[in-house]
């Protein structure tokens, strides 16, 4: 595939359509319009074709879009069909409840070491996963292939392990702590945010 | 204001308007134009306007948006100007982080009360809260007018946490566990899923 520049926003709709494909797709739904993706997603029909255009020509005008071949292109633009390791600094209470959802990390995203900055919380066992300390984050990440970093420590902390995770080679970040990390431009970084989710449930309730 | 009927991914994509507005705000930038807020959200400026026009006509041909009256408007719309409590069930490792977050909570939305089915966390504190028996979770909801509930338990306890959230009265449930939770459609049920921001990022990663 031709490389081309995608643009963020892009990027974070492509899991958005992939989960209602895949919904799709158990329906043994075949093809899709973007007529109807825009409905259900309330989206611009226009925008959605926009989106899908970056990859190829996929639709066929009066048929739509071959549900299976979309999900497999998705797939691959996301890198779902690699084997990508993950390594989480901040084994507290988010740490640990994020290595507990490893099992249900869709595809081949996957949690396989856990450092902590603090002594005490060495040696300790999360699953299948024993807490290391910082001084081995650089060897693991080398050694076991790590690409992507998750930080779960305090704001306060979260620069200094960002910038140990881009010194060690990771290319990607999500960060939960509620602080804004500045990294070189080629290392990704993502924010999680809890209250997003909450603003828009506000929505919902009565006057 | 008229109530209308607004669709949820409008509902979903009005804190990422507000985010952005809320920095334009603070670089004091007083007016935008959709077109600008297009290209910085990567969406289609057309998507917003209609976005923006479920709430009345706020932009001015050829000078745009008031990014001030937006902000407070959007506000309103999610309800950020009035004081939301919450109630989480849940006391585990997701649970307290989450308690732990309240203080980032934006405005007026906060974690009252944390309530577990175990016997073991019954009356631990975490941090101003201390864990409550299941047993007085529909008194305690009533008498602190909690409207929202958030659901950290396992995914077979889920279900029916929801069920009681849902008769003690709460208005939406934000469910973190990885299970599809039906409820009767006055109650809105968001499901939050850290999977989709790790398949976003695996993008930005190397071939």
């Amino acid at each position: 595939m031709k490389k081309v520049k995608i643009s963020d926003a892009v990027v974070r709709r492509l899991p958005i359509y992939l989960r209602f494909l895949t919904e799709l797709h158990n329906q043994k739904i075949k093809t899709v319009s973007s007529a109807s993706l825009g409905q259900k997603l309330d989206m611009n029909p226009a925008q959605i074709r926009k989106d899908l255009a970056y990859f190829g020509e996929f639709g066929q005008k009066g048929v739509g879009y071959d549900v299976d071949f979309l999900i497999d292109k998705i797939r691959n633009i996301l890198k779902l069909n690699q084997q990508i390791y993950v390594a989480l600094v901040g084994a507290g209470n988010l740490g640990r409840a994020l290595c507990n959802y490893n099992m249900y990390l869709k595809d081949n995203m996957k949690i396989v070491a856990v450092f902590d900055a603090g002594d005490s919380k060495i040696g300790e066992r999360i699953n299948d996963l024993i807490v290391q300390p910082m001084a081995e984050l650089r060897q693991t990440i080398a050694e076991r292939a790590i690409r992507i970093g998750i930080i779960t420590v305090p704001a306060d902390e979260a620069p200094t392990v960002a910038k140990q995770f881009a010194d060690a080679g990771v290319e990607a970040i999500l960060n939960f702590a509620p602080v804004k990390i500045r990294l070189p431009k080629e290392i990704r970084v993502h924010n999680a945010d809890f209250t997003t989710e909450l603003q828009s449930l506000a929505f919902y309730l009565d006057e």
